[in-house]
């Protein structure tokens, strides 16, 4: 092992020797300090030569690290790493869009190759910052912008690459995955869960990117260019998150034999590609739906290798600073500039190899919940619009009231409640006729509250 | 698409293009020659240059053939190929041992690199191939040798490069998951499920190198080296085959939560390494007891990233030509070639970073079915050997005799049979002591036939 030490001692073999700046020390960038100092050997070994930490950018020099870093690395001047022209490397873990998109531009400009974990920059500004960097001669290494720990971007890029993907799911938010594991192993409510989430550090004082789908949309966003050669704006991706999910329809999933996971889905048909983000039932004999807590899975299928499934951790300090090493290492032997200029990511030479098909198209099943009055005549009305809009039932659930506590809620004493929740799975159907029958049963009197709808999968 | 005639009136434009050949048209050479004919436009994409099939050498030219060649690709002269200076790369597909080595040696000699599927020919012959690649300034790869699509060799040597691997687990022998699964879902006999498998095609005429554990030996042998640098040969891995299984086995390993697989195993433990290859009993939940068929499946355990889970389509036509073709695609755009020279696999001037651990000091726990004499004092004789080393018994079956039709053998007309089987199931203990401990039973008075012994996993 080549301890730090030993390291600021070393003598400059430089052409056996890159040298790699890290800007921001956070949880990743501390994880990847530990692996670069601690294991000098293991990522030399890997890259047949040394793989040295010459500089970490923080902020505030005095902010309390967990990491312990020899005398000289830490500086709070970008410039300094920017203008030392032994640093080849650049890691850029810096949040947020900017300056973190600047810092990469000007880092290219003055010679480095990049690797980020940075999933939103490359979503926003992707194409600026490729085209950038082919035009430069450099290249961007970005294993941990998806699925953490699971390397699913060479897997996409390289492992498959014989192959046409035909689909690909996905559960890409670990965060969301962990709220929805808890809300359904402990039948906890999503506020109390998304607390203890927070506490538990698996989520940010301020959610709402990880749990209404966004996260897991710019993830999806950034694998259907890979996999399908798409130009996706994660916007144009229908999404819904997870926070409207009750513990109820984790229950009434599985009592119907599915579980709920928010699953982001790309799949080619026709030359165009279905899209979309969503909580989803998932048949339990599935592995999607034995995927807990904060790990990530990803089921690819190709014309020639069939269906291959990836699963490991999604996020956290290691598993993420695991992809963001071996992409140091595939950066500093040079497999990296070969891919990224082969590939030629986001080129608007090339035009996109599959358009987003329109949502409305989209078909498959659909699981209901509503809220409907207790009274006689509303199943057949509720049964008459999905009727109208040709959408055939395969299940109901209609709780006895009283059997269990969720079962409705009494206007008065007489213990018949006058409202109550209906569950209702269809066959296949497109995306536009369960849209459209769901905003019109909406609007029928018997009709007490929102309808949850969620698509199943088989 | 690049259709094969539009192929063969292309222009030359030699810098653009990675010349190839095929030695060896069997199911996955004539699966490999699909995807580059059929899907050229596919692989130039991810080459960023065309990759041109030039030759395909067989023993036959007038076998009919599972693909159609363009005119003047079909060849039997191996000379033919191993001369032509226009030619960069060979997928060496031919089975065995010899002639592959020569003909792997001659190509390397003539300044080919190679990509190969055959296992056996690198488990045999793995060092000496390597070094005299590297002497020759030659690459090799080899992703197909191994769990057929499921691209695990990249994955260890390149995408968990961040890592040391702590263990890794893996149902790497399609034909007898094919054969364990079946026998485990029909109930059906082991030697009517082999035959099924041979006409379906899933085992050879002689399957013995699949069943009796030879072959996921072999793969073991060579991810350990990946994974841990140990340098094994595969005839030193303790091994145990599916030849043995019955289906009670599988039967009352449901009874106990569990399923069997024949799973190949590699810990390292204190720098040392504890290698496997055993039908092993595996407990439901976990997602290695689910693998069915001729899928593979392989789980990853690294210090950074944790557990990472791969599972695909181990053999087959195309499954294989996917990892063939993608090795064709890294070699001839450079990627393979570095890795190959950085890793230096198999190199002598690397001394093996963990040695094979003693089998005896193995720890684990086991699966005992014993034929015992239905008599007093059985059970008292047995649990006293366990007891005299150290085996404590964690469950007991002993089925009620006619209570199922596998429960024993009547040797007259009263109804009671004479000898019954009896399962055991022991808490964690040494293979050395469970070893004795068997010996020491199997030569008890009331033991009527051999004694089934397999480890169980959590």
């Amino acid at each position: 092992m080549q301890t730090a030490p030993a390291r600021q001692s070393g003598k400059h073999d430089a052409p056996k020797r890159s040298n790699v700046a890290i800007i921001g020390l956070g949880t990743v960038g501390a994880g990847v300090a530990k692996l670069l100092i601690d294991h000098g050997d293991r990522t030399a070994r890997h890259a047949g030569k040394t793989i040295w930490l010459s500089k970490a950018v923080v902020r505030d020099l005095k902010k309390p690290r967990d990491v312990e870093l020899p005398d000289g690395i830490l500086t709070d001047s970008i410039d300094e790493v920017l203008e030392d022209p032994e640093i080849d490397i650049i890691i850029q873990l810096m949040g947020g869009l900017s300056p973190a998109r600047e810092v990469m531009l000007r880092a290219m400009e003055s010679g480095k190759d990049m690797v980020t974990a940075n999933k939103a920059l490359l979503a926003e500004h992707g194409a600026e910052l490729f085209t950038r960097a082919r035009q430069l001669g450099r290249s961007i290494a970005f294993e941990a912008a998806v699925a953490g720990g699971v390397p699913i971007i060479a897997n996409i890029s390289q492992c498959l690459s014989a192959n046409q993907i035909t689909s690909l799911e996905g559960i890409l938010n670990g965060t969301s995955n962990f709220i929805v594991s808890q809300m359904d192993e402990k039948g906890a409510g999503y506020d109390e869960t998304v607390r203890l989430a927070q506490q538990l550090g698996y989520a940010e004082a301020d959610p709402s990117m990880d749990v209404d789908g966004t996260d897991a949309a710019q993830k999806l966003a950034i694998l259907a260019h890979l996999a399908f050669g798409a130009t996706i704006d994660w916007r144009d991706i229908p999404r819904q998150g997870i926070d409207r999910l009750a513990p109820e329809d984790l229950q009434y999933a599985r009592r119907l034999g599915y579980r709920i996971k928010l699953l982001a889905t790309a799949r080619l048909i026709d030359d165009e590609l279905e899209l979309s983000v969503a909580p989803t039932l998932i048949r339990g004999d599935n592995p999607m739906a034995a995927v807990r807590d904060a790990y990530n899975a990803i089921r690819v299928v190709g014309d020639a290798v069939g269906p291959v499934f990836y699963h490991g951790l999604g996020a956290g300090q290691m598993p993420t600073a695991s992809a963001v090493v071996a992409d140091v290492i595939d950066t500093a032997v040079g497999r990296t500039p070969i891919t990224f200029q082969t590939l030629e990511y986001f080129s608007s030479e090339h035009p996109p190899r599959a358009a987003q098909r329109d949502v409305e198209t989209l078909r498959g099943r659909h699981y209901l919940r509503l809220t409907v009055a207790n009274h006689p005549g509303t199943l057949a009305a509720i049964a008459g619009v999905l009727a109208k809009h040709h959408l055939s039932i395969s299940s109901v659930i209609q709780p006895e009231p009283g059997g269990d506590g969720s079962a409705g809620s009494s206007g008065g004493d007489s213990g018949t409640p006058d409202v109550v929740p209906l569950v209702i799975m269809t066959h296949e159907a497109s995306e536009g006729a369960a849209s459209r029958a769901t905003t019109e049963i909406e609007a029928l009197p018997c009709i007490a509250g929102p309808i949850i709808r969620m698509p199943v999968k088989g």
